[in-house]
């Protein structure tokens, strides 16, 4: 007799493990159940569609080909039925069945299974303060948030918007919402915007940002949304009391796993709030599956789960589930290494593995990081800088995780770095890594292997580095470490810290080595643009006898702080 | 005492080892020896230079920052004495020394060394044919040659030229002189140009080639330069009789290691013509090293030694033997995985690890391929077709081999897979890589997964699948399969294969099975644009009884011959 498999969930997670299932049993019926009325929606999408990138809405439903991925599409092709605006409201697991209700029209109906899949996704938080239910505030996460946000640009009538959160999210709205035209201020209750980056890396962008585009408010949570007579917002007013007039709030400050359904029928949900799987992303129920984000899953290196609401993510799961469905447990997912990367207007920004700061919280005693920066390509070629933070586990040699952040292309890195994670490879295989090397695309030494080989020497002691943090800590303590600028005259001109360091070119250090003071003690700090001219004067210095000799890790690129010019 | 480093050649490695010794040991009295007039030459920008991508020569030889890598330079920043126009004549292995003229002056001098360090290049190969003394026959190889080629450029006098040989080199080649607005014929005497590739991937760029810039004749040697009464050359003749009008001719069909002083000093070479090292890169002479472009190294999968002049591992190698010769053998080279990468007009094209020709020709049995294609990122972000080859060894499910040729990122997919070879990554593993994914750069299901998902479904008898050589093998047999094409009516308007397909768009096929034979046992192949619909729609066949049923792999986008449309 065809199995019976029910897929609770139409966006991605949930019509790949249909279709994978389809393709290895020809005879299951296999329905998807979305409360929606689109499916597939391409949501990660969703800000550039609301920025304008691309003006057609079916591109977001579409296949590369052009076809709407909507019932008939899934019948067609797939014959998989799909039933849009409808909700499950009950699984009832002694019967195997759940239970639906068209959320047009009020219907019910009473569906079988043999497997069900939960991938019920998840949704938008809202900050528990008061005025949440003001016009003019929204999420960008389903298509009509989309359709919504489109049109607010369209209309081009408001022209003023606060982003409430700094995540992945937040940054992409920002960025859609700039280009639309409007004034916007992102306000993020945390220290910093993208916590999957390290603090440092973080305000590196956070300054981009507000060079160039919007501002960003870190430290300071909303308080209040604030109305008017007809109930529309007219301000963000924030923990400090400071208000920000605006026309529109985007709410972005995470999303939760929709897991009512889940806890109605006794299915695990976990700390992360997430409904708790095995490998087999199988349930507590054996015939009940749960994929995307309505899931958590192992973090890979730490073995704890975490809730990743990734899209990729979603589709592997898929896969998963619907080969299992349908073989048996045959396949495994391993978990995430937590790969993510976004773009924040010209720049992008990603990271694979641990941060530094999770690692430690995990407990990795041995970790240690480098901050580096230096061209993606040559300079011949239109070079852009590109900023990278490696950290590796001294005890095991491994790299642990990688994050990068500049003009140049990241996702190339953090790909590139998630391989060699996955791989477990070791910082001194990777200062022998073989990568492609041609000057339209790369450098002979790639900006990861350069991070490794900077790693490679801290860990050899040949390198003393300090974080421009570090650095900053020593300076706003009243320590008075010497520092020298390694760069040139003309380069100081243009761009210089002004934290009292001394302008001495690299090339010049063996012949003003007097200049520096007698006692051979000293704490000396070198830099340069990037900080490999630092590290050649550190040589210089130490092998003339100085044995108190750091380098400002990634040079001034890597300075978050502000600078004299 | 301090120790005495002599390195014969500053272009690459050379003063990458001198660099790295310096950084070791401050003492020591380190000394390049460079046969050319120039130092640390960008040698691989060379066609970038010669294309007009950049006009400023001096970028070619320049730190970053802007600084000629001249003697100056050298012994200002890094102490290091380089001496230019010089020669090594002879080296003395029992006296520990080398004989050097410099090439203007003419001048002789012997000097001492502690630790000698090898890094005499390469020199471009000549056919041996008559003619090579005709005046407009150069190479692309030195920066003399890059000025010639660039005084070419400018002047706009020669309107046609033939690049000998369809290597890396020759291609970037033919493309830096079609930009000059150079009519370009290439010549390859092998079957196919860029022998790093497959054949069916070489040959799709060919054809891209040949569709948009230059013309290209694969299979035919030149035999003759032919040149007119004032010693000009005037046409190329080829094997098969016959001439290309031309008034210059570029060779660019390979390099030899420059190992004369090694051999008159009986430092071993090998078989492929390259100065013989350990994994230090130490010679046979345990006071001698060697590396870059004038040694072999091993092939990392195979242990096979092999000749791999790239700039990247000069640099890799130029730091282990900087390293050695100071500390003592601490550091060691691994080898290469052949990684590379090159931009052909507006493809770019890359190969890592084993070709599927290489892993059969080393004896791989079990190795299997498959051609995959698709998109690079989401449509709506206006993505690129990237066609895909993956290697499998089914012994041990690893990846031995990754390919990417197209108009997206290749180099982008070549660096993760070469990591993941590095880490050893299977199959399984593969299918669950957690890469970045963002529209702006990539797709939820990475081009690299997407091709380790249909090696497994071909390992799991999911998916039998012909490449387009195997089907147009059995058409040109008389063979005659029933082959459908899956896409849509206006795909098929647009482009099409015309070898007697059926156009039964995928979506229709469920309905339409009565069209097909009625003998279950009929061979049938499908395939879509990248042959995903293919694939569906072969999983529908199996479904319905079929029992021949085969997907041609990465469809209309990998197919390298003539099509109707």
């Amino acid at each position: 007799m065809a199995k019976k498999i029910i897929v609770i969930g139409g966006s991605a997670a949930g019509p790949k493990a249909a279709a994978r299932a389809r393709r290895l049993d020809n005879d299951a019926e296999i329905t998807i159940i979305q409360k929606a009325h689109d499916l597939s929606m391409a949501s990660c999408g969703f800000p550039y569609y609301v920025g304008g990138f691309f003006d057609d809405r079916n591109k977001l439903l579409c296949t590369p080909t052009g076809v709407v991925r909507d019932p008939t599409f899934y019948m067609k092709t797939k014959e998989i039925f799909a039933k849009t605006d409808t909700e499950v409201t009950k699984i009832n697991r002694q019967d195997k069945t759940v239970e639906t209700k068209n959320v047009q029209t009020g219907e019910s109906e009473t569906l079988e299974y043999d497997k069900l899949i939960m991938a019920m996704g998840a949704c938008p938080k809202m900050p528990p303060v008061p005025g949440t239910e003001l016009e003019g505030i929204t999420t960008l996460q389903s298509m009509p948030d989309a359709d919504y946000l489109r049109k607010v640009r369209d209309e081009g009538t408001i022209k003023k918007a606060v982003v409430v959160g700094g995540g992945l999210i937040g940054i992409e709205t920002c960025e859609a919402l700039q280009l639309a035209g409007i004034k916007i201020t992102v306000v993020e209750m945390l220290p910093q915007i993208l916590m999957f980056l390290d603090w440092q890396l973080a305000k590196i962008l956070e300054n981009h940002v507000k060079t160039h585009a919007a501002d960003v408010i870190t430290d300071n949570a909303v308080s209040a949304f604030l109305g008017d007579e007809n109930g529309k917002l007219r301000a963000v007013k924030l923990a400090n009391g400071d208000e920000i007039p605006c026309e529109m709030a985007v709410v972005a400050i995470g999303v939760t796993p929709n897991t009512k359904l889940a806890r109605d029928a006794d299915i695990n949900v976990g700390k992360t709030g997430g409904v708790v799987v095995n490998e087999y992303m199988q349930t507590n129920d054996p015939d009940i599956y749960a994929i995307g984000d309505c899931t958590e899953v192992p973090q890979r290196m730490s073995g704890n789960n975490v809730h990743a609401p990734y899209g990729d993510l979603a589709n592997l799961e898929g896969r998963v589930a619907g080969e299992n469905v349908i073989q048996g447990n045959v396949a495994t997912f391993p978990g995430t290494i937590q790969t993510g990367v976004c773009k924040v207007f010209d720049f992008s920004a990603g990271s694979t593995g641990l941060s530094e700061a999770s690692a430690k919280k995990l407990g990795y005693k041995n970790a240690v990081s480098v901050v580096t920066a230096g061209p993606d390509k040559p300079g011949f070629m239109g070079a852009h800088i590109l900023i990278n933070k490696i950290t590796a586990d001294t005890e095991t040699g491994k790299m642990l995780g990688f994050q990068c952040i500049g003009m140049g292309d990241a996702s190339k890195q953090i790909g590139m770095a998630a391989m060699a994670i996955m791989g477990g490879l070791t910082i001194d295989q990777l200062v022998n890594a073989d990568l492609p090397y041609a000057p339209p695309f790369s450098l002979a030494i790639d900006n990861i292997v350069a991070a490794a080989h900077a790693m490679q020497n801290k860990l050899h002691g040949l390198m003393e580095g300090l974080s421009a943090i570090e650095v900053k800590k020593k300076l706003d303590s009243g320590e008075t470490p010497f520092i020298i600028d390694c760069r040139g005259p003309e380069e100081w001109e243009q761009m210089r810290l002004g934290v009292g360091e001394h302008l001495i070119p690299v090339g010049a250090l063996r012949g003003r080595i007097k200049e520096l003071p007698e006692d051979k003690n000293t704490e000396i700090i070198t830099f340069c643009k990037i900080s490999l001219r630092g590290y050649e004067a550190a040589r210089i210095l130490v092998a003339n006898g100085y044995k108190n000799v750091k380098v400002m890790e990634g040079g001034l690129m890597a300075w978050p702080f502000y600078r004299e010019k």
